[in-house]
């Protein structure tokens, strides 16, 4: 059995935990900077012990999930704390402020970069699920940067909770997840925004909506501790996206305004197309 | 029994007629303009039988489902083709432009105005479920409008198939659900047409977009047929609502171009707010 050492113990570290120990592969430690979730993640049994400084050298691999705009400073801190054969991978969703952080570091290949596309709108330790990442697609930025071992390793626990993994660039990680899921989420913050600033009587919200707006909101549940960095720091991705969004939103007004129904007509009738995108990512959701 | 009679054998005309007939308390008999969805709709035994023009003098109720731009026109046809004890109600998600239709016709009293607030992003006859409607809520517009008989009668027939009835004003429903419902579907078709410019590789989609994309762009699936009426038909206050929409993005944009990252923390946490809303959404529709 290796020993996994896991810095972050909300959704996704907690849900790290979880399927790491099923997997029967794993011994699993981990900590949390808050002490209330570190307790309720030792409550939950989302590990199977506290991991503490001086266990380091006996952790094999060592995952780091926390914010996005702390895993440069963490990455640095236990690439050093770590020693030779520990191999550490991060969770991260997005990839270039810490590839930067690392790439000139001496341990550099004993890093891996790596995200999970995994996630609900839930979080913190009693978020955790044990099948959070099974048939999901783990994404490693930059492997050509790692030392084979190290992906070998990364790819291998990915593996035993159920996760294919795919290979790209940080830089194309960071530009496509802005579209795919960055963008999501702010149309969802926007959309939960100006319904909460109109309606005030959340009652009418609750009588008029079906359950395509709770679908369509649902992202704005997501948590401010987790979002806020992302949006800082892949702002210059998701500005372009942003840009292209309100284009297309604009356009649209423009066409309403004209009462251009045909045009209308059309750009729906093109749009239907991700019909047959959402249903492979359901598929593999395991959702009909 | 009562004999009811559906025009339009959609998604929704075609839910009516299974969830009738599951009553026990209606014999149902339809019809569409489209051969092909009245012969699946046959096949499919939504209704018990076809709604010929000779048979309209035995239907006690007749239910318009069909786009909201046919609703006037058609509202009035049957209003005429009917006698005094058919009373005729519709299924529309906006009701200001039905209701200046048919508000100076004699036979005014034997129509109700009505909406179920009930769907999914598909359409046709194939769509139809028999508890599209159940937990659910009907709103009736204009109550005052409506003899008590036909009020009567229609709001029996929506408790018969699960459903709570509430009212409004046609106007105040206009309004109301260009927040919930259009809006939504307006964010999610302009989403999905962002990633589809953008992506023009469906895999690239496919591989970095989890459940949170997909639940944010499923209204994107919506039928074009559906969708162009209703947003044309209600298009000044969809507009009213697109701009309060837009002035949000653009805000956010602004601090997110420079990096206001504070700022940008208190709006999420504020938007938090939604999630009470949406939870209470899911259990009214039976998710948890």
């Amino acid at each position: 059995m290796k020993n996994v050492g896991i810095i972050g113990l909300g959704l996704i570290g907690g849900s790290y935990g979880l399927a790491l120990k099923e997997s029967g592969k794993y011994r699993v430690f981990g900590t949390d900077r808050d002490g209330k979730h570190l307790q309720k993640a030792i409550e939950l049994g989302l590990v199977d012990d506290v991991l503490s400084e001086d266990m380091l050298e006996h952790t094999d691999l060592l995952i780091l999930a926390v914010p996005v705009d702390r895993l440069p400073g963490l990455a640095v801190e236990f690439l050093e704390k770590t020693g030779d054969t520990t191999w550490v991978f991060d969770t991260g969703s997005i990839k270039r402020n810490l590839s930067e952080a690392i790439d000139n570091h001496p341990s550099r290949r004993r890093f891996v970069l790596s995200h999970p596309i995994a996630g609900t709108e839930y979080s913190g330790p009693q978020a955790a699920k044990k099948e959070l990442f099974r048939g999901k697609i783990n994404i490693i930025t930059d492997p050509q940067r790692s030392s084979p071992e190290a992906l070998a390793e990364v790819t291998a626990l990915h593996e035993a909770i159920g996760m294919k993994n795919y290979y790209m660039s940080s830089a194309e990680h960071d530009k496509h997840i802005a579209y795919v899921s960055h963008l999501s989420h702010v149309s969802a913050f926007v959309l939960g925004q100006t319904v909460l600033e109109i309606e005030q009587d959340e009652d009418n919200i609750f009588l008029m909506a079906g359950s395509g707006f709770a679908s369509t909101v649902r992202l704005a549940k997501s948590s401010p501790e987790t979002w806020t960095p992302i949006f800082g720091e892949n702002r210059h991705e998701i500005l372009k996206v942003l840009q292209a969004y309100r284009k297309n939103l604009d356009a649209f007004i423009a066409l309403l305004e004209s009462d251009k129904r045909e045009e209308i007509f059309h750009i729906l009738q093109q749009v239907n197309r991700i019909g047959k995108v959402i249903d492979r990512i359901n598929r593999k959701n395991g959702k009909s």
